[in-house]
């Protein structure tokens, strides 16, 4: 791949950044809730798990934390190390990064905030820092960052990155507490993950340098990345163009108001721009651009789990008419259609419904409950897919479930293994629906009685499932979008 | 309350709809998850739990149903019968409804379906329907609906109603099962409920009729409604304009597309109307009109535990730099305004933080976590509320947590015995900081390790929690404007 301004950085500093087999943690504390313990944690955690074999705790005030002995600095430290996290307040940092310079460490992790983001002599640090690190070799991720993970190799030196299920969705963010959120959100989704960095200041560096890594890295199929102002905006445009062929990149960007743009300033130094320069460049360059995470994840789960739609025409089964007349609503106002549907699915329809149903799209079950021994819904949902008006489906009820009913009459143990019993036999259906090449998502309005189908990874034979119609909708033209821009791209 | 147009229903038939002492279920059935058995299991749990005493099942049929002797019609029962629920099928509604009228019944709630929503035929049956209750002297809801409750009484036709916590939100919902999931999602966050009715064809009442008895009734706080079309908009707006003076009217109205609003018409025959038309009445009359069901009681949560907002001036306080850029951004896409804070505001929050604090609104707590024994979050806090530039303040974070650590690492039953600590500890904060009289609103978009810190029911010593800072922007919005519009009527 080549691409205007690539700093072509070398694939050693890569790898010590997210398969390191020796760690130093810089500032290691015995404090649990502070990021020094925090940090050694995480790494420490990953090493147990097939991770870094060689782990070190680096801290002259302390004798041992975490069952590690303590060196005074990392060149006490015999072995090599690859990789160090720092933690330490950041006056220290300069004289720590030259040390793990003067040791050979090929990458960093600065954690530790204090930096441009308050002031101008921490601008003037970070200056010092960038020509450390020019001079010694290293390259290193933040200063004012949360940390970073792989959860294949495993490695983590963010804690909330810890423990999750390994897949193909990685976090690129510009605030740790977003970006760590997105994990979360997408473990809910049952979405597996890759990398994850929270690119703090990025004064060495930039949200585009780990962009271009992830956009040829095996284990990344997804890329996610929440950005509050691009440094090198021409060059993400033209490797998002590249990427974007193979590789659905989804972003959220804010600072498109006066106020959370100072916001932004003030908490990475970023600058945000103009909004709509933004999204004219997102749009040519075939990025996906959602509202927050949530969205981001809705997206990926459909991507993960179903065919992209080929257009915008979306057929509805609903239980209960309101449901019906909410969603229809809401995939108007993105600009989806609601597909008319052919004579001969009506009539089809007519066959399995009885005749008071509503002669139309959306297709209300007029009362007709799903449960284990009654197909009607899935029937329903067969005839909208073989029409030829049909792109999408949206249910707003599960294929087979046992929701409903006075909820002081739930016997809660009988309702898990129904549900147990359901899962397996909803996945069976989703494989057979499949065959029809058209996306069907589900939409879960009801919180009761009603656990999540999902299971703890995605894979191809599920339904993804949406909280709230909105929310499908929403992706459901993010999606339509994404497969016309294809279409166009690769003809 | 003078109102144009009032039928002025006598109160001798709200009595009878709500808190009726013998009721008949015509159609009872003995199959669980059909509507004649669930009315039926309903009435009798109501009954159990101190509703009324004499609960009749009607099914030429049937010999017994959930242990109650069947009678062939309402005819037979030899005692009085204030209100029936009728789950028959439509062609034999109104045979039935007329031997209610000869039995001196006084309300009926017709459930089954199959009316004008379907064809003519049905259009005709309803005016039938209509001839028989007026010449009966008999008012009844629906048909085409899930039923009708009443919390405080217990008395509840609709399943769903059943269990719920008695409190001051009353429903009146053009759709069963939007409505249904009002209640659930109320339930979720701790809010009680008075009367529910699903309105269904509105055949004799109509929603402008409930609405008018709500507007009168003391066990009743707050009115929300969800429409799809009124058949009495002139009414309405009169109503609801009286009403909003002391009580809030919070309305969901779809059918704003095409399509949405040719749902809305095969669904219970309602005719949506120009979307702005509705918009500029209720603006008028002081009803807030919300998005979906979460906006609904997101907004009842925050009235029935915090003040209004004076002003649309907000504060915020963040855990996380990321999460300070996306609030502010959403608060400022509602129309609200960042607050500029204080001198003396700032200098007593730097006292506070670390010096490579924001300096500014957004605060973000750089790092500090609010742990049982760090209370810089509230003094941080405090330090908002007491700033005259400053309206509302949103905080995204509890006040209390152990919410951030490594995911594996969790003992779940220790955690849940620091949450009960805790939840006990934020509701003294919450009445504290009451005192202030500006309105709190808590935003908590980590789901994990992140329990609820809602009760059971609301009181006015908690703090009003949302998943999504859109949602807090959005409902901070509405009550600024409430407020306003307030002020400007009672002067």
């Amino acid at each position: 791949m080549k691409v205007l301004n690539s700093k072509i950085i070398d694939s050693s500093y890569w790898q010590a950044l997210f398969a390191a087999d020796s760690v130093a943690i810089i500032g290691a504390k015995d404090v649990p809730g502070s990021w020094g313990y925090d940090a050694l944690h995480s790494v420490s955690e990953s090493g147990r798990k097939g991770g870094p074999r060689h782990v070190y705790a680096v801290n002259p005030g302390c004798k041992e934390v975490l069952g590690y002995p303590c060196y005074k600095t990392v060149l006490d430290i015999e072995g090599p190390v690859e990789l160090a996290i720092i933690v330490v307040p950041a006056p220290a940092v300069p004289q720590v990064l030259q040390q793990c310079a003067d040791k050979k460490v090929k990458a960093a992790v600065i954690i530790s905030a204090g930096f441009g983001e308050v002031d101008e002599a921490g601008s003037r640090m970070e200056s010092e820092l960038r020509r450390i690190a020019e001079e010694g070799g290293i390259r290193f991720v933040g200063p004012n960052c949360v940390g970073h993970a792989d959860v294949h190799t495993p490695l983590a030196s963010a804690g909330l990155a810890g423990g999750r299920t390994a897949g193909p969705m990685s976090i690129i963010s510009q605030s740790g507490t977003l970006g760590a959120n997105m994990m979360q959100i997408a473990s809910d989704y049952g979405i597996g993950l890759s990398k994850f960095v929270s690119t703090g200041n990025e004064t060495d560096l930039h949200l585009e340098d780990y962009l271009e890594f992830l956009g040829t890295d095996r284990e990344t199929g997804i890329i996610v990345a929440y950005i509050e102002g691009l440094r090198e905006g021409r060059r993400f445009y033209e490797l998002s163009k590249n990427i974007t062929k193979k590789k659905p990149i989804i972003v959220i960007k804010t600072g498109a108001t006066a106020e959370s743009s100072k916001a932004a300033k003030s908490h990475t130094g970023a600058l945000s721009g103009a909004d709509e320069i933004y999204s004219a460049a997102f749009r040519q360059a075939g990025v996906m651009r959602a509202d927050d995470e949530e969205e981001v994840c809705g997206t990926v789960a459909a991507i993960l789990t179903q065919p992209l739609p080929r257009g915008n025409r979306v057929g509805i089964v609903t239980m209960g008419g309101g449901f019906g007349v909410v969603t229809a609503e809401a995939c108007e106002k993105e600009g989806l259609k609601i597909a008319p549907l052919e004579p001969q699915t009506i009539k089809k329809i007519g066959e399995i419904l009885p005749s008071r149903w509503t002669q139309g799209n959306p297709v209300d079950m007029v009362g007709i409950r799903p449960t284990p021994g009654n197909m009607t819904i899935v029937d329903c949902i067969r005839c909208l897919l073989e029409d030829n008006n049909v792109d999408a489906v949206l249910t707003l009820l599960p294929l087979i479930a046992s929701f409903y009913g006075p909820p002081d009459s739930v016997d809660e143990r009988k309702l898990r293994a129904l549900h147990a019993e359901n899962r397996e036999k909803t996945e069976q259906l989703a494989k057979e629906l499949k065959e029809y090449g058209k996306p069907l998502y589900m939409v879960t309005r009801f919180s009761f009685h009603q656990e999540s189908i999902l299971p703890p990874s995605y894979s191809s034979d599920r339904i993804p499932e949406f909280k709230h119609h909105s929310r499908a909708a929403r992706v459901l033209k993010q999606l339509a979008w994404y497969s016309r821009y294809l279409e166009k791209r690769t003809g």
